[in-house]
């Protein structure tokens, strides 16, 4: 494994297996600039085969959590609408421009499919890409200063990285979602909580980064094969029927039950011991 | 463009965008008649196609927001059980009375497919297909006397014109939906609030209608092109994998992102003021 | 239909139609033994077809409501890996460990497709299975001591008899589903309710299943075409688009609403009378 | 019913069920214009419900079947690309040019929703659209001297009315699809045959006329509930999986065998005569 | 394992373990009675976990293939309409019809459940019910004198045991799937062949039969694991996309590629001997 | 772009954008190597958005088309079985494993998605793997002396890389699908003409490949909008219901009739000249 070295983030991995990524533009306010999604895909796909992470927690550096898109480096991107130059149609451009959102789109999804799980632990502002950011992770803790805002609407489109896909399947108010996303209106850190988009509220920054990291902690001592096959099929379950869900399970754990970790873990009890599981 | 003229809703069209239009059967408890049903089909048709329509906010005229179907009038209706005479056989009838469900199906799916945002703004009572009827709209506000009665169970039917399909899938408490749909207990506001099938209480009628209305307004200020692209993608994502959702996502947006909408919107936050977008 | 005789379960049918089931195995703490995935199985398919049962109640005997699989019993059982001796080969033992982990599941699944409402009232502990149990049902009431563990993980293995499935469906909050799958934490009543795991607490057992006895009878009391026809659909519109949902329960109704309850309800509703509706 | 009074159609109506629907704009060689879609709309919606159409029949008057759009005459239509003014931006002609494509798509389609089996008659060209109109059919017949093209790709666009949907799944070989559908070519009938996009070859016009109006008496003469119920059941189960299509049909069929038509088929059996069953 | 005793099935398992199955009601012409379709779910249920089954036959006995549904038998099974007496309404005597239904579909399901495949060799009729039952087997062959009738729509009904959902899946000419199920016209086995109903035709039952036996004995002489995974997966595949397919067959085979037969296979072909592979 | 220099693939683009890919591993048999899966994916990958090229053609150097997988060189590959050590257990090495399986599946499905047409021409032998890479080909020819075989079974295994997903989808004969998977039969050309495996056969590869180029050339010189539209709207189509399809294509039209080829085209006929499109 290649270390973790990125212009946009810091990753630090501890003993236990816990990755703490940070969002390390803070005089960007975190902004998502061209390098920032590059960087956010390289970390997540390489945790997905790296046996010394189990368990990531991603928060920001600095002043917020993120501004959301960082839309002058955006425009720059030379795949930002297509290859191609100035004369080409409309047609030709966008068949292009959808490979541009198709690409930011996957970079998010790459902490999805990493199999690990990832809390997010927001302070301050959460803007526009942030939201598709971090619905995209497992589990939502913020600051109770801590503000959330689908921004996209305020600048003339619809969201298209995944806040509109996740939102909905992350919150079980359809209402308050379809408000916050056609009204851009900011969303305090207590009425996230009310609604199920955070899990848990904290005075601090520094409380709630602690927090996340004892519960990542927590994780990460957990049997490996037994975490990523939680993940893994929880995100079947939401994309099938109950039935599917359940088909898929039986032959998963047909393959996964043979882990040296159910021996372990019940040695571990009968010893009164904590169990130690081998990495995956 | 008609004018929306209807003899069972009453419609106004703010200047800004905002169509209110008010359930008019108050002596009738704004019982859903057949006409109140071709009249909300009609009516939200009319408006997905209507320019000057950004935004609509739904109340009901006189005491209660309504009382659920007209049963008299509904068995009066030629078509109820379809066009055959008394002699058809149960199979021949059913055939035909399947039509008439998918019909008024649809009269309340037109709110959906309209693609512009719909508020409902509920006092007092809402029963029976009025929970059909909000279900169907996308954000629901409520006064602290209103109370909601899923009421089809106690006439000795399933709901049957969407309040199955879409309840469970506005609020995230699966236990408390299927306790209201078996027993077709009285929920009131505060209860409807706290699981989350409405988003906002107000103290009065006034305020209520007020506050939906300022809503809508700021709907209205956006940028069309994203509002209905919204609308439309969250609609698409409650009906498809996250994968799926994504990539239709990045085709709406391949075509959106060529409205003149984002300039402006950028050009306005440049300038410091505030965005005014062509109509759709 | 022969008596209700279970060695892991007591069966008691009320003349109005409730079934209250108990979990029967105190002294083991309720865990799920060999026996009791057979017993319920056995029980709620029989309940399909018996018109004396119109709605169910499940709650535990002793102390607690279940502490999840008998570990010790499950191995015993010669099915658990597959039928073969200890010399096949992983994929030969896989295709039939296939085949136990899919029965068990389907024990549950007995509960959802047996149409009649399962009512779960938890007391104390419930772990492990006994959350697949509980989200299998349809309404969950507990006591306020009552705490819930999806203990899996903690064993080794992801939950795979129902709850990475259902959970996510019958609560609305996916950051503390996530959470609670993969750290093992217990849950409370309490948060339980505020996230919608449960829909409603109560101080004592005796409380909480007089409260579940008499929600119970309130359902057995309504038009029980109504009741299974909205249970089945409700579960089919889970598993389904809106559009396909409404589709399916067009056809359903065209059936259904050729019951005699619609007239016995309104007959009852004319003489102010309360309405009687035959067995189904 | 209104007559069946078309400008761009026949429609001949025998005592027996069977329509005769013929595109007849011979001089424009049936090219679909504008009022031609909107025509077969109406014709097909109406004999959904029409009792006294079972079975319907397309045929081509004049030289060829069609040569496809009616190009010059679809370029005027005001909606071809939405309503908009020439100063509109792409996003949204492209807003409501998406609104008239379905238009057209809706149009054919309202054969495959009439639930009434249509055979379509093809003599000499059926070029682009006209592939898009056959392929929704039920049934192919052609002349020897017949050929099909799939011709959107010569005009500069892929086939959006229904050709590359429906095409596949009515012929079974995927390499001959793309092929055709990607080159142009014209088919002649002997290898349309050989494929399976046509199940019957005629000498000449007058043969295969005849030859449909046969097959469509014969299947006007069957119990329609029978019939309907099947064509219905045929398109259900294209679009779902093996078992959906079983539970679907299991419970059309609990409703569906409520009809006289299993006791006169039983008796006519019995009685070693022809059954005739009522309208539905 | 029970013996495979059956009153309207003869079953015999040769050494290589090939079963070859009968349907032995030759005086019935091998109408499906009552106890026919119990027989074959408990033979095929039983197939799917004998390890000395492997790949199965099934023929007619006596003259015929099979005449289809054995009417008179049908109608006195008290399960038919449901348990109800007569006095029981439509809605209620449909839930139950529905269930019936069910069980009948299931039957024939359990062939394609057992994930040994099966070969249907057809002499002479094969009508109705059995047009059902052959298109639920894996591979069909037939005699000259063979043919076939989708019968259902002659007694006034659509088919609901599985030929409508299969038939157009295993035939690539959707014309004439229709035109078959819709006219009810005898299909005779050289057309068979043509559109790919069956894949093979053969002048006598016995060359036939025999035929189908060796077939078997070289698809029973394979690795079990491999077989029954191939079967398992092209039943998946026809109900998924072709990325869904994809993904479970990759998890299915990161376990069945546990299995020592890839082992034997590669030695064997090094010695250039016949490979033998254990039982499953 | 860089040039397509590949150890295992020869590449050759005409002026006409036809690139003509030849596997390139004479002395192997064409055997899928480690380094030849790679090579496949870049090859493909790099011409989706390469807008030299508008069409391939693919076929084999040397005496075969290809013998299948490269088994000793495939064993050799450090993730064949995931990066684990030895002493991994069989649940961590299938985790690895199934990421094995996904990428060669990815590695073909990469000629699905790159959109534009790939011309498979086969001479002689095409084994195990070598189906897998043909059916994700759109066009398929071959030669008289082609062969055809899904080897699979006969190592051990089920094909897990395409076959057992795209073989039915692109063969309309389930019979004989199932047949050639059961016992890795050979099939010869004319037999897999006749089933639709093919449709085209040649008496020599240098014909075949002359044909397989020509047609490639009239693909080429048609707009490449609707070409690249036309694939991937077919397999949309092939993964959703055809009411689903239909509205992606209303949506993706409404953004590709922005193209300038629709007025050339026109132009082009109108002045009966050969119309010239720009590259996409």
């Amino acid at each position: 494994m290649p270390p973790y070295n990125f212009s946009t983030l810091t990753v630090e991995i501890s003993p236990a297996g816990v990755a703490h990524v940070q969002l390390n533009r803070p005089k960007a306010l975190n902004a998502f600039s061209n390098q920032m999604w590059e960087d956010i895909h390289a970390c997540f796909s390489q945790m997905k085969t790296d046996s010394d992470v189990r368990c990531a927690v991603v928060s920001g550096s600095g002043r917020i959590f993120t501004a959301g898109l960082d839309l002058k480096d955006a425009v720059q991107n030379p795949t930002f609408s297509g290859k191609h130059d100035e004369s080409a149609d409309v047609a030709r451009k966008g068949y292009y421009h959808r490979f541009h959102i198709h690409h930011w789109q996957d970079c998010l999804s790459a902490m999805e499919r990493c199999d690990k799980p990832v809390i997010a632990a927001v302070h301050n502002a959460c803007f526009g890409a942030g939201v598709d950011f971090i619905t995209g992770c497992d589990i939502r803790l913020a600051t109770e200063d801590a503000y959330f805002c689908v921004k996209e609407v305020d600048i003339g489109m619809a969201a298209d990285v995944g806040t509109l896909q996740r939102l909905p399947k992350v919150v079980g108010n359809d209402s308050w979602v379809r408000e916050v996303c056609y009204t851009a209106r900011q969303v305090p850190a207590k009425e996230a909580l009310a609604v199920g988009l955070i899990s848990g509220v904290y005075k601090t920054k520094e409380e709630m980064v602690k927090a996340a990291l004892v519960m990542a902690e927590t994780i990460a001592s957990k049997s490996p094969v037994a975490v990523v096959s939680t993940k893994h099929l929880l995100n079947h379950a939401r994309d099938h029927t109950v039935q599917e869900g359940l088909e898929y399970t039986a032959l998963w754990n047909a393959l996964a039950h043979n882990s040296k970790d159910m021996g372990v873990a019940m040695m571990a009890s009968l010893q009164k011991q904590k169990a130690t599981f081998p990495k995956l």
